[in-house]
């Protein structure tokens, strides 16, 4: 896997794929900004008059309802249905799903109108997609542990929407419902810095947009970001929040094949 | 007060208070670090149909005015009134009273439709909140010296509306209308980064989220916001704009005890 | 021309110029924090109850159309139509003209509406503002060489709409229609960073809110603004892409004359 993650990444730095993000306005620029170092190309943009053409020229569409509210929503599900009709990937981040009612509400209903191809979230943004039938029996039945749940959770949601599901959390789980990988990479200080999962999504974009295989390339995203996590970390000498996020931003624009080969920790 | 500080800051990094923000797009993205850095965990929601179930899982209730719109002001309103239900704290931050009809306006009615519990601006915003009659005696006849006239707007604010209110700018003033604190801590480049005022009434959200005292949960944030800027003054080595928001954000995640006993300068 | 900088630059440390932007949420923060660097004071405000008002106040009106919406377009018309009256300059950002139907029409619907006084954009943006058979024509015809390519489209459009047109690239090119100046500073890396186009535009609203010459005064930004990329580079060791954001914002705060007078490549 480690050799296809190296090659993922140069194939981003080669195609420079056009990403369309309807984000929220928290961590927007990090995002665009985490795109162009990774050598991708951001374009933001969320009028619902805007919003086709743009998928139009777009190498990958990312829907993260963040800041969510009526007139955006709308736009999302434009852009995606435009993104389904070209067959560029959807990513979907439901952040705060399961929060409230209405996030929860929003994201499966942007499920329904839309086959998303990628789902980003951590452990309970994703748990709450399941149906609750499944939910109930499926979940409560199956804890062994934290990480085997992870595992049959992504699995299940991956199967329920014909995706693949990425939980990020201590370990990452990605999964498509048949495959499955654990990547132990990453930094508790990753959590500190507003975000860094809106980024990842975002990064995932660039990933499923300038290659073929979706699964891989969100293993690559999930990967690269937790390296980048454990540089930034070293790099920023525990200076404190403000250095770590730039130190983020610095591993994620050097990232290079030998760190990713001797520090992916993929299974 | 200093003991208190150094208390009340080790409970925000203890009970890490969700702070609920309905605030601006331009210094969003630092309030919400600022909020992780000093221990908090920061959710920024302003649809209308999301926010009291926000509320409903936060333990303080951020309004900020600085990008103020007709959509986000009813839910500041809505969120406002569910926090006052919850009992939990509310912060205004009134940016740019005085400076419009419209922000003087929209800051009144929140004031008249929510009971605020903290409001946090800078001079000029806070004495556009006086109501005229008490302005024109008040104001105009007490002017001895600018500090004086600090304090004597703030007591008469908090007074008027039940609450606690700081005036920040050179000298900072907090109060309740009866106790009184001057705190002398800052720096004067916190001016040059957009935003630290913002940022100053998320913290104050933090503090008084995670402390049942608002007046000194609120002395406690402006302390600290003060000593943070002093030490990112240090720590930045006049490198210039950018470093300096990087280290003012570093130094709030690294605060300890020993610099707030030894830099805070309280009356 | 370089003698001239350096006073423009003075001249808006002195006059502390406010100015009013309404622009994208994307690289917004970034925008307020240049307009504090470089010695000016930014006030964002969007609503259209507000926007008369808070032109009222300034010196320059920027408006951008980065994440273009119906409701802040008409604040857009409305702020500019009040700027014109009040004889303050007004300054277009036509992001994303010539990429879509929408921001193209947008762009053109400003200018009609309002007597923009400085367009800044990059080369397919200031193209598709061309009216179309004189871009038909004109450009396809007098193409020999991209540099020749930009000083005519600079100069068309520049008289097309009455205005100074700045041209960002590689090379830039800045033309009243009369008078056109190359400069040739700048790095590739800027381009690395999101939204430093943006915030050139709004470097723009502080030179010409504090100076009269609108050609000198966008002359003098978009000159600034380039050195900054190259003493940005210089400094930050090429740790990446966040180490090379913040050491830009750094050099914006610290420039110097004789910086400009030893850097600075116009013709």
């Amino acid at each position: 896997m480690k050799e296809e993650i190296v090659q993922f990444l140069e194939m981003v730095r080669q195609n420079n794929p056009l990403v369309h993000c309807i984000t929220n306005y928290v961590s927007v620029n990090d995002c665009a900004n985490i795109l162009l170092e990774v050598g991708a190309s951001p374009i933001m943009s969320d009028d619902i008059r805007d919003v086709e053409e743009i998928v139009g020229r777009s190498s990958a569409c990312v829907l993260n309802i963040g800041t969510l509210e009526k007139r955006t929503i709308q736009s999302m599900i434009k852009a995606g249905i435009q993104a389904n009709k070209k067959k560029i990937p959807v990513i979907l981040d439901p952040v705060g799903a399961g929060a409230t009612t209405y996030r929860t509400a929003t994201a499966k209903k942007i499920l329904k109108k839309i086959q998303v191809n990628i789902l980003r979230g951590n452990i309970s943004e994703i748990k709450a997609l399941l149906e609750t039938s499944f939910s109930t029996k499926g979940v409560d039945a199956s804890i062994e542990d934290e990480n085997s749940d992870f595992i049959k959770i992504a699995q299940q949601v991956a199967l329920t929407y014909h995706c693949v599901v990425a939980i990020t959390g201590k370990v990452d789980v990605v999964s498509d419902g048949v495959r499955t990988c654990k990547i132990a990479n990453g930094h508790s200080l990753m959590a500190k810095v507003t975000g860094t999962g809106c980024m990842l999504s975002a990064l995932v974009g660039a990933f499923c947009g300038a290659n073929k295989n979706n699964f891989i390339a969100t293993v690559s995203a999930v990967t690269i970001m937790g390296i980048a996590g454990e540089v930034a970390f070293s790099d920023s000498n525990s200076n404190g929040g403000g250095s770590y996020r730039v130190a983020l931003h610095d591993a994620l624009s050097k990232m290079d094949s030998l760190q990713i080969k001797e520090m992916a920790k993929i299974e």
